[in-house]
């Protein structure tokens, strides 16, 4: 990894579990084991990328990273639930993320549920605290938790959520047009939504431009998808220590790129989109450095 | 019912059912699956009660109920999400809820549980967006914002949900006296917390001024209590037809008041918060006259 990238995302990593720490708290009038849980899986390891996205998108617009890390600690519990929700037996029932056993595993299930529906709630309330600290209008804060919830929800990555489920079984039920339509709608939703979500929340509260955050926008669908190109690819191919999970995708028969269209083909169209990604940032200038960095990171990191 | 009442809640019904309808109209770019199990559970036949308490804060604090729709179909959401993940297998395990069969049993526990989540996300948007209209301050709607919250999260109702985890096997762990707390913080939380922030939420709206916020706090956490101990002494005396379910409560040996204190000081107690409830609303004058009857009726009522 760059340098400038590196140190950017150690430091938003950093400053940003230093605020969870303090928003996660024991409070001895809740039951313990509920935050023991949101915070067993708050800090199992997670890269923080989504705080340093919001730290990036108020950078880019001529913000603070310093005002925003309470947004990007939201962004960080909303993908936390979200993880936590998609490992459940009834979902992809997975014992191990990032090596460590999942939520349900050491808490059972119901805890699990509970925990993510936690940090889901709690994530609306520590933006919303953010918002009143940047001194955004009453507009513009309606318009900022608007964009999160739609990142989050069904219109982002709970649709992509529920269009993987069905995705099991495309061998033989779909063509190849339709599977590919399909797979672009579950990649640009489960993982993309979001990560635009948190660029276009830190632009918002550093008061950015319409044409600022449409930029975003762009930049972030180009690297969502490319994540995700990368992710199957990782599944594949990946390292199964440096993964922590066995590369269980493959081994569903899962509708990924790589299964539809094959490695070559992935590859390339991560490659075109990280060009794409670069393009959308042209309006910032300098100051999207640690963005252009991440771009061509997200295709070559090891998860 | 008495008739004021009656015409409220109808009232209050029929209009948040409208929002409703088009909040959660079918979305050609969504997974259709997702939003037909959200309105499966927003539409199984509720009274409407969270957002008839909205108006009623409204209403209390000089605000228009016509004003708090969309913050009185958020706090519905947020309900009824809670109650697809409490009938979940790994939860409460409930296959019918009013007579219908729950969510997971007719679209599985997958999508059941994200339906859950799409409404807790679409809530907070909902809500954000009722803030703008009313003109709210940037404060104010933070304010807002983190009410509903702390209704519905750790602090909240899913606090509420954790603790009754643990309460089934209460009998020969627990005194007598640690049981009744335990038993009064489920109650305040699991049910009490989220009627206190609907009432507490169409007050701000309406620009309540901090004593009147407090009155319908003290109000609702007495019928919050009451409502939940005749809760309880329906689960043992009420009519199966009537409830839809079974007496799942009783036949688990739950921690309930009637199975700590017996029928008749679970009726005492009733009473006693009904009055504290009454007393509670005295700053309002007549404009609390559909509160006065809905404590009342709370502890009446077959469900």
């Amino acid at each position: 990894m760059n340098s400038l990238l590196n140190r950017t995302l150690e430091s938003a990593s950093r400053r940003v579990e230093a605020v969870l720490g303090r928003l996660l708290k024991a409070k001895p009038e809740e039951p313990a084991s509920i935050r023991k849980a949101m915070r067993y899986s708050l800090f199992a390891g997670g890269k923080r990328l989504r705080p340093a996205l919001v730290a990036a998108g108020a950078e880019c617009c001529g913000g603070r990273a310093a005002r925003v890390l309470k947004a990007g600690a939201a962004l960080e519990m909303i993908h936390t639930y979200s993880l936590i929700h998609d490992d459940l037996p009834a979902m992809d029932d997975d014992d191990l993320r990032r090596g460590k056993p999942t939520s349900h595993k050491v808490f059972g299930e119901a805890l699990a549920i509970l925990a993510g529906d936690g940090l889901l709630t709690l994530a609306f309330e520590t933006a919303a605290a953010n918002a009143r600290e940047c001194g955004l209008g009453a507009a513009d804060t309606s318009e900022f938790i608007r964009v999160i919830a739609a990142g989050a929800g069904t219109s982002g990555m709970v649709g992509g959520q529920v269009a993987d489920l069905g995705a099991e079984k495309w061998k033989g039920r779909l063509s190849r047009a339709k599977a590919g339509r399909l797979l672009e709608y579950i990649h640009l939703h489960k993982t993309g939504a979001l990560i635009t979500a948190s660029l276009e929340a830190g632009a918002i509260l550093a008061k950015a431009s319409a044409a600022q955050r449409r930029a975003l926008r762009a930049y972030g669908r180009a690297i969502g998808l490319s994540f995700q190109i990368a992710d199957d690819i990782l599944d594949l191919v990946g390292d199964k220590d440096k993964l922590g999970k066995r590369g269980s995708d493959a081994a569903n028969q899962k509708l990924t790129y790589v299964s539809l269209y094959g490695l070559e083909r992935a590859r390339a169209e991560a490659a075109s989109l990280t060009r794409r990604a670069h393009r959308a940032l042209a309006p910032f200038g300098a100051r999207a450095a640690v963005l252009h960095e991440l771009a061509d990171y997200i295709v070559t990191r090891d998860r």
